[in-house]
């Protein structure tokens, strides 16, 4: 789970935006991002986040030096639990705040209504990815795909991308066919954002990606590089897949090996080609949408952002 | 971590209430308890909530039914912290519904201003519960009444009466004498409430509280009583006491032994004189109030209910 993160140049629309409603709007997005990533980090037991310790591990550590009784890793979980629940509130009452400061109550109504429905959609999404890392098992091969694909058109295509430009669309007053065209442009678009960040997850450069090296790998996530590849593999080397993806304990070696499998299997290239398909698509659906040259442009740059990232 | 649930009578009244716009806040409140609730028992590793297993169990259950692979155990607890996030969200929801049916703007802003501070301090109350739980032995003696005295006014006495009461007052449109002698009310009335749970937690009848005999033990809560008992202990029964407590293993006999040290210590007492001084303290405050009649009977027999209630 990770944003895009790509900064808006907002000053030469700002003439036509409620600035101060939508600033703190966008930073009530932040702050509901903090609380998930919190929250993911646990679930995830990772360690490090942005390439410092995850907020669970950082009351770990509080514990151990304090010189507390009992389980300092319980403790880190219950806290890192705490802190989520809480940004989660701030986030609430600072998208609120961001709503009192629109001068429109219809773009505040239909903003919030965004925001809910992101916030209920990423949850469900996030629970849908824990189910297929546990029950992908049972499920026939040919349905692997579908399902993780549904999985990151909820956790991420519909959060990272098409419900922040929804919800920016909503509070800037924006038509019913501005927010077509916005969320046309952003479902393709975040589908590709997490193939990308999938790929990232597995051959992504540590120092880059703040992430240990083949975490996604040790975490076991069903993502859609691993639906390809599967089907592509040999019976030896699948094997080796399902025995070593979401080993918490793999080591450097064993990730290597886990990292050539799936290079081998050619599945790099069809998530290459899905990626530059659907930014092809996200970039289609806004060249004669009703927007300001501007915002296309920035829009477009966002779309480049995405195909070349590499954290 | 509970709630009184008193059902109030509310058609006497319901001519001056907006009745619609209360009845969505006050399910929201409960929206919002479960969802407390739900990651109050995977941090407290709790198997059951009244009387049926705790939803981390269930989800636990599921997978263990579905034959999926991996861990559970750690799949429940994930499942379920995505579950009380999902719940968090639509409690806020159906607050906002609750604020929107209200005819008064002022009334609604003042509402969702006690629901905000409610939902922020109950967290933090959460937070130093477990804080104390793992970091007491640091403390000198002295502190410990205090500390776990702080635990409940925030985990407990602010958040299940006295938040409840103010945002009534709030939608409702009471006046700021009337608010305040409600916060006079509840206070004390919420400490009362957690020192008589504090007392059920540890001698309470499972058939009544739905909980296993002697779950605050094992957690290790240190409670008011606990706190009052400690300083009362001749220094082997004390020594026995920091043993067990919090040995998430207690077996039958341990929790007999443990309920007998604190039995003999003489702390129920003081417990009991503080409830009754509390309860006291919260009818006093309504005595000369400007309240209806109606409403005056009904906080009364809910103080009645808190010092009576055996689940």
């Amino acid at each position: 789970m990770s944003s895009p993160g790509v900064g808006f140049d907002v000053a030469e629309d700002s003439a036509a935006l409620d600035l101060p409603g939508v600033v703190s709007a966008a930073a009530a997005l932040e702050l509901f991002h903090a609380a998930a990533l919190v929250h993911d980090d646990i679930m995830d037991k990772s360690d490090t986040r942005r390439g410092r310790p995850a907020a669970h591990r950082r009351f770990e550590t509080l514990h151990r030096e304090s010189g507390w009784t009992n389980d300092a890793t319980a403790f880190g979980g219950s806290a890192g639990l705490l802190l989520g629940d809480l940004l989660l509130g701030w986030s609430d009452e600072l998208f609120d705040e961001g709503l009192r400061a629109l001068a429109d109550p219809a773009a505040a109504a239909a903003g919030r209504k965004e925001f809910n429905r992101m916030r209920a959609e990423v949850t469900v999404g996030q629970y849908l990815d824990i189910v297929e890392e546990n029950a992908w098992r049972i499920h026939p091969e040919s349905e692997l795909l579908p399902r993780a694909h549904r999985v990151i058109v909820y956790k991420s295509a519909k959060y990272s991308v098409e419900a922040p430009l929804a919800i920016g669309a909503a509070l800037g007053g924006g038509t019913s066919e501005q927010s077509a065209a916005l969320r046309e442009f952003g479902l393709p678009l975040g589908v590709a954002y997490q193939l990308r960040d999938d790929l990232l997850g597995v051959f992504g450069d540590p120092a880059v990606t703040g992430k240990p090296a083949g975490d996604d790998l040790r975490e076991g996530k069903r993502t859609v590089l691993i639906a390809l590849a599967r089907p592509l593999l040999p019976g030896n080397a699948r094997s080796l897949l399902d025995e070593l993806l979401g080993d918490p304990e793999l080591d450097a070696q064993q990730v290597e090996v886990l990292q050539n499998v799936l290079r081998e299997s050619g599945a790099i290239d069809r998530v290459e080609r899905i990626i530059a398909h659907n930014v092809g698509r996200a970039k289609t659906a806004i060249v004669d949408a009703p927007l300001s040259a501007s915002s296309r442009t920035q829009l477009l740059q966002l779309a480049d952002t995405v195909i070349r990232r590499t954290a």
